[in-house]
């Protein structure tokens, strides 16, 4: 009908722009570490976390990325479909079967399928399934630290030898024990969880499910269990630090998304005058106010407007927010003399397109959070768009 | 293929709830009001704001409640373009027009188009459409105290004149002047801007189109204007107030959006032990800790841990978050003998199913920011669930 709409990277609003090459190299990034810390003569499996549409840069896009992985992990049972109509042939984790019944786990479209289990009713939904009916495999989440989900220390060992009895029935094909770290970014912390872990697990067969970004962007994944060691990867692979203050350009991961807008307009404003709402950026110099198409109702944090900067233009001349952030626009301070034009393009993350960058880590630094939320929580007003 | 994925309020993901009834009475709560402000026997007509996919409640759930609306009105054509395939027949205002062609708004199947025009190039896009290929009405905006977007008081007169010239060739058939508040908030900085606007239209034929539901929502729409004055309401529609402290329910409106999710898993815990990531929960006492389905990956602002609460089971007990709010969950203090089981509903914001409410207004001040972020914010992962 009309021809503005095809291409969202030339209208007024905004876009991120995926490359799933970045993620392909992300994952050949750790595949080299692991091999340092191999288990005999083969390195750690890696589920690759494509949880939140793989961390917001699109489930489809992400997918193309991951020959190299051994398995994808998602947050439900949904997902895993969907996975499997976009063609993904390896196994799956699901990371909850919260609410699901015996029979919803043993449709064959699902293919390899290996869930996590976090409660008694669970491990009840698993012995209603019928032996050799499901391509089945369970992991016992060890509570931890974290203690939002799965079992804590005394109620471990019962629970997996549970599992075993279903192993030895055949109604599962194995069964494994799985940790989420809640802080491994203190090595010291890091260390105390992993020997809790090891001693609510001693003496059980079965492989391991441990490690995350944060982890595997710092020291390595840590000494590995010998009865098996799937690692998760979830941050890392588009990109960027679970650790701060590094970046993951610093540790060498390529970002996977650049979130562009376009400079709607720009305004010459007087020392004194105000822009935005509430009187929230009063100018000091003669200066010119920057309009980008691109606000809060996008996904972009309304208070970025306190710390946050932007890149403008072709070459991501940094300038900072003047402001408040509002619903499908932000205002930014280009300076007296800017020679950036209507219609240029801006990053609000990632790199500008002659290569200068803005790490996610550090918008989330200004925002007072972390990336994971910020590549997650866009919204579906912004397309995405791959690149190469 | 399976049952469960079908009714989004029985898994483990969260749901909004959505109401188009309430949408409906804030209307009406908005008309009646407006019958004090009648310009002689005739309440000013109203634009119905439905941008953000209707502030994050639907387009086509709040289409189906705005019978008394006079327009509807969006950010951009595309916008446009769906409302008219929802069967939208009223006029509709597009707020911005940046980056079209002339060709883009003679489709007719756009039917009464009002369109905002910002800049010079604007201006020039609608001087190369052809007399009477469009219905077309064009509404200049004054810059203000925002200063965003539009034209100064120094370049507005000149500006209009261009819009009347196309007025009289036929290529419009109508041009009027918009203007959209910085500090509606504040009676004030309101009245300087009312008169700054009015300065700058001095003189000038055709109708104004002002007012937002902060504005709306206090003192009422204030003066309207002789020549036609039609007022755009948004926030007030979804039951939101826009002038905090008050909430929309004290005002009289009703919450369009109850946002809700499961508990997923009850854990006592001693005094002294941590919950969540970085040990940002140590417990004061044996308590009990929800882990509740819903976390940023949703679109709840990761920062609502620090002084957030939710409303727990049908009665919707008040209880604080414990520890950091994650990707798919969060974790909050049930107390120590909690009668709420796993399963039972959890309501973040809105209203629980027997009526007890957390306004959206106090999450927001819990988060340091404002409703409309809230609303607007919810990723794709939080299906939109029509409730009467």
């Amino acid at each position: 009908m009309i021809g503005h709409h095809h291409n969202p990277t030339s209208g007024q609003g905004p876009w991120a722009g995926i490359a799933p090459q970045a993620i392909r190299q992300n994952l050949l990034w750790l595949k080299r570490r692991l091999q340092h810390h191999a288990i005999g003569s083969r390195a750690a499996p890696v589920w690759a976390v494509v949880k939140a549409d793989a961390y917001g840069h699109g489930l489809e896009h992400a997918l193309q990325a991951l020959d190299e992985a051994d398995g994808a992990s998602v947050a439900n049972l949904d997902d895993a479909l969907r996975l499997r109509r976009l063609g993904w042939s390896k196994p799956i984790l699901v990371l909850s079967i919260w609410g699901l019944q015996a029979g919803d786990l043993c449709d064959r479209f699902l293919g390899e399928l290996h869930v996590v289990v976090d409660d008694e009713h669970q491990l009840a939904t698993l012995e209603a399934i019928r032996p050799a009916t499901a391509r089945l495999h369970a992991w016992l989440r060890f509570a931890g630290q974290l203690r939002s989900q799965g079992f804590a220390h005394s109620e471990y060992r019962a629970a997996f030898h549970r599992l075993l009895a279903l192993v030895q029935s055949g109604t599962l094909i194995g069964a494994g024990h799985l940790h989420h770290y809640a802080a491994s970014e203190d090595a010291q912390a890091l260390q105390f969880e992993r020997q809790s872990f090891a001693c609510a697990t001693a003496q059980l067969p079965g492989p391991y499910c441990t490690a995350n970004s944060a982890a595997l962007c710092g020291e390595g994944p840590g000494p590995l269990h010998e009865g098996g060691h799937w690692l998760r990867c979830g941050l890392l692979l588009y990109g960027a630090s679970a650790l701060p203050p590094s970046t993951g350009p610093e540790l060498g991961l390529q970002p996977a998304m650049n979130l562009h807008a376009r400079l709607l307009a720009r305004r010459f404003i007087r020392a004194g005058e105000a822009v935005g709402y509430g009187d929230s950026f009063r100018a000091k110099r003669d200066t010119c106010i920057g309009t980008v198409g691109i606000g809060y109702g996008h996904g972009v944090p309304r208070n970025l407007w306190k710390k946050g900067s932007v890149l403008v233009g072709d070459h991501g001349r940094r300038v900072p927010l003047a402001g408040r952030v509002a619903m499908d626009c932000l205002t930014v301070d280009l300076g007296p003399s800017p020679a950036e034009q209507v219609g240029d393009i801006v990053t609000i993350w990632g790199s500008a397109p002659n290569g200068a960058i803005r790490p996610v880590e550090a918008v989330a630094h200004d925002c007072d959070t972390i990336a994971a939320e910020l590549l997650t929580s866009l919204t579906a007003r912004v397309p995405l768009v791959q690149v190469n």
